[in-house]
């Protein structure tokens, strides 16, 4: 159970109702995800967040997938439930179908690993040629 | 400095041996990483890593740079130096520009915020329409 | 569920009975709180563990509300679920509303997100006058 | 070393050069730390990563000193050595003699404690009394 | 709720039919543990994951409950819910009582505080003579 | 180097006089280790973690090489520089060769990865005998 009373998303609050339709909007769906209405408690905060996120998450010089792809891989590398679900549901929304998700969290999983055993090993950077 | 002494590239232990080759035939390079010269104080153990490795980092339904992306946003999030600097390396030898791995970077900054700020109130999973 | 059975109130083991009495006492609370029970699976661990948190979370140079803060930061950063409940309750029992909540939270969400651009672009410190 | 060339805090860039004069301007200082001169290769996210932290970073129903206090708390929890640094030196800079530095700092400790012996065994939230 | 649909155990793929055998006969049981029918999803990754942990989880120069206890260390300290009930049982199954487990989370506990403080105040390695 | 300039050996404040007398005489070295001179700008914190620790880190129900390996699999999950090199040199000082040390670690990588594999795909725990 979230700690917060969640806000309704009927809240007539100025900045948090321009902040909900644009949500709904940008990501087309009909409801307002629960991590939004736990954010609208601060209603400054909310806006911070969702005006960065929506600056980030858009087609750039990496497409959208890559970065839903992106999202999921620092998410499950941190353990969080909710976003886990939902960049999961993303991905799959953008076409990964089962298999290719697990080609992708095999990669998760190998540098989890080799992460670990790097850090383990107390390894010194590789002398590398530099791309300028 | 690393925790054990690092094994000679020209070690002639016949395990270490094959995987140094391999390692210097697949990836096209002249030196045997430090990572591979400490995991070989475990002939076995190295030889399990680096037959790992090469199955699951060569292109399948996802491709060698989103591979590569997923690896960095990984050890970013791990804060693993050895491996923030041998993929990005990776990255960028693969034609990532400065301006791109910025974007990267974004992506993987936002959701190390956004992970927390989901656990911070514990938000229960929004019910999404599952894909099959 | 607990992995292990959380050990009864009303324990009459010594140690345990110490403990709990001193928990209720020192906390002004009428029931003592699972991680106690389950930590009194072994006595003296729970001794150890509860004599040192009761030393360092008094009033001394910092305040309580401020170690209250830190431990909300410390428990969302390891996205700790026990945790985070148990100090943000405290924190709303010792006056932080939602908003200001939130400004704790906007903090820990911004710092967890630039931790992590700092590590992945490998910056080392800035050269700052010592302060002696 | 850093895996990007920093940028040169004379830069000509618009938006870098706007950035790099607030910052200063902001903080008082006379150079720009070197995280900022590593985002400036991404100018745009340079921009969104400084609106937000000035935006954040400034007192409000929380003072300065304890956002610095946090701030610091999870740095050290994510161990990034850049902000453990750059944060230890603003909450000395703000006044916190190194005795009140280590009385944080216990806190600090005692919870990555705490918060690992919680999920050690699975402790199911207490049922708390809620602040409406 | 995972979030790909659980592989039947008695999926007809020849690949996932020859592991889930072997995972039965190897641990001796009757059922396939959830996560490796969820692995299932992606045979070969199912595959590599079980070859491997197969490989380093029988007894060498180190025991096997002293690797489970490593496997519950890990598992803490990254606060992965599945696996601590999984490395949890498997200790006990192997005879460790409530007090000796108790023994091992009290390391666990300890370290998770020791290694911030270290990180907190930037501690250099001490210079101890090196075991050859 | 370190945030804190180190207290000196032979500082003369009374409590971490006896605190450091006692570290060197119960580990049997000749000189305080980095990390106790750090803790020793706040004395009472100090008392406080060496008191647990070395009530901790003593034979019991599980044997001291065992807790050693605990604290290495616990430092390098939590990527601890000092900690890594400290509890490496340690266990080797055991008796533990490189070879054993790669079995250790071989063990901490693996699980590291099953850890995340785990939670990224939500797996619930499986329904087991309980011990009681």
């Amino acid at each position: 159970m979230s700690t917060v009373k969640l806000i309704d998303e009927n809240c007539d609050h100025p900045i948090v109702r321009a902040v909900f339709d644009d949500i709904k909007a940008t990501k087309k769906i009909d409801r307002v995800p629960n991590i939004w209405r736990a954010l609208a408690t601060n209603p400054e905060h909310l806006q911070l967040c969702w005006s960065r996120l929506k600056a980030i998450m858009r087609p750039g010089k990496i497409d959208l997938l890559t970065k839903e792809i992106i999202a999921l891989a620092v998410s499950v590398t941190n353990s969080c439930r909710y976003c886990i679900n939902s960049h999961t549901a993303a991905v799959q929304k953008l076409g990964l179908d089962n298999e290719a998700l697990g080609e992708v969290l095999a990669v998760v999983g190998l540098y989890n690993q080799m992460n670990k055993l790097s850090d383990a090993y107390q390894v010194e950077p590789d002398i590398l040629p530099k791309v300028s």
